[in-house]
């Protein structure tokens, strides 16, 4: 017999118990007489079976943990959404194990093999870098191939495939709408800064570049108000002084940490804020009202999404018959402060 | 023969095989015949051995997992702490398995726990809350239990005990010399604001008291000096609003948080700063440069006590025989910025 084409439902038959007493078996527990221990363990010495293949099973031998991968926890975003999954897990009898990938392909690709070789029921990845840019589909191959193993479920961020399940936020929406507000109250040069071309990054540069297009801008004009820059104060600050040519009286960041560093570039340029120029940040973190003035910045709901995927996924372990639906999109808030009219 | 007592050693022996070939029949490695995986089998099925109490054996079947546990990863000290240990443990080949416990005894307990029942090689402790308030010892017996099954490590607290190490900051002397500080330019009116009694928060406030006491300050007033808040920028500038008679001049807080929340009151109370009053925090997170002013902060070195903590932890798992210091303090580093003169 060939030992990958055994499963536990094999081990039952041919040793006459139940699957819960051959799972009972595998977990030690208490409750199995000797006889019966001996029974199956037999079983399993004769088909030349191994514990580990055996826990690797068909997710019968639960150890109720479930893999939560993140590119980097030391960032403030990562690490509430963290917070949240494991406070909604725990709720329901799970552990988590964390893995930090770093951005690379293959720290990706390494940690969701390292999560996936300790016997978790799901995998959970947070944030849109794992998304890739939303149009190579080599670089989501491995997504794939660890749903199907177990159910991956992916943090703002879409991957197309089978066993693969995302909540978004609607950034699109979000910094379109934050943008069209500026131009309504008159903001003439209003500009974009990200650090990233993931997927969540794309759907915000969109945003912006559609509402400035329905205020009659060319695109190549869109374009070119869009601005990369390192997530880092200082550097934001540094890079934005440096522009000679930049002017602008509208500044819309894809995260706070950029958004405080275009705060501290007006305050260097002596500007008021939010007179001369509003600003905008994204992701309603601690450190938007760490800011003076505190800093108006788009709510992602980040709290919501991750308890409505820890739902999502009680709901595939447990029930395993319901229907989910593939993606869930989520609407964002912008939580107006001191720098925004 | 009773199957705790069996161990990976005896079924060696009764196989005829070394304990690597049954460690590699346990990790279900490819490299053993079908002959010698079935001997093996066949011993752990004459004697009734489970798997799982094989896992739990002797360590030499080593997951190659530390277990990291954080009262809330939510808070940005732990978050870069779990980031800075998770980089160097990937550099010696070991995950990690993240827990969150809480800030009380029920969770701690649990929590470690659930990490020892993970197969862990070693267990690190993230922050002074797990020491306890440094007086009494049965709030730290569970982890005295815990170094009975694995070295423990603890980052910023101190448990004495066998096979428990610990990193400390020179929490009390960097408050001390803080608050001495202030009192050389002139301030008269220093007080210390904490959200903890944690061992960590009761040497900062020792270097508190004694820094008071040194010009001549009662022992009475010095303790009046310690307010306690919650970690909260917002509600920090409120309970300080709300205090009619408080009066000061310099404020020492036990983290940049707190000490944002004292910012935003000296802002309110349009005061300048640091002209009318001083302000220094504790942790140089990013939420010191984040404020506007930016925060002068003590810098606890935590990357380097990270770094640290794993060497440390290295030491034990690959040498075994090298005797480490029980305790390893390091000193901290006052950041100037623009919250003092």
């Amino acid at each position: 017999m060939n030992k990958d084409a055994v499963n536990i439902y094999d081990i039952a038959r041919m040793s006459g118990v139940s699957i819960a007493t051959v799972s009972r078996v595998m977990n030690g527990s208490e409750k199995v007489s000797e006889k019966t221990r001996k029974k199956v363990m037999d079983v399993i010495g004769k088909v030349g079976y191994t514990p580990n293949v055996f826990a690797q099973g068909l997710g019968l031998n639960t150890m109720h943990t479930v893999g939560i991968l993140v590119p980097t926890i030391a960032d403030q975003y990562m690490s509430s959404a963290v917070a949240y999954l494991e406070t909604e897990l725990i709720k329901h009898g799970y552990d988590c194990i964390l893995g930090n990938s770093g951005f690379d392909m293959e720290g990706k690709q390494k940690k969701t093999e390292m999560l996936l070789s300790k016997h978790i029921d799901s995998l959970i990845l947070v944030g849109s870098t794992y998304a890739g840019d939303g149009s190579d589909t080599n670089a989501t191959e491995y997504i794939r191939a660890a749903a199907k193993r177990v159910p991956v479920f992916i943090i703002n961020g879409n991957v197309n495939g089978e066993n693969i399940y995302a909540s978004v936020c609607e950034d699109e929406k979000a910094v379109y709408e934050a943008a069209t507000s500026m131009l309504r109250r008159g903001r003439k040069n209003i500009v974009f800064l990200t650090d990233s071309h993931s997927y969540s990054a794309n759907k915000k540069k969109n945003g912006y570049e559609r509402a400035m297009k329905s205020v009659g801008k060319a695109a190549k004009e869109a374009k070119d108000g869009i601005i990369y820059v390192e997530n880092h104060i200082h550097r934001v600050r540094d890079q934005l002084l440096a522009m000679e040519n930049l002017k602008c009286d509208g500044i819309i960041a894809s995260n706070d940490m950029i958004a405080i560093g275009a705060v501290k570039y007006a305050l260097a340029k002596g500007m008021d804020i939010p007179e001369d120029i509003e600003i905008i940040g994204y992701n309603n973190s601690t450190l938007a009202i760490s800011c003076a003035p505190e800093v108006t910045s788009i709510d992602n709901h980040t709290e919501e999404i991750c308890k409505d995927t820890v739902d999502r996924i009680m709901k595939i372990l447990d029930g395993g018959e319901e229907k989910l639906s593939h993606k869930i999109s989520v609407p964002c808030t912008l939580i107006a402060r001191e720098t925004t009219m």
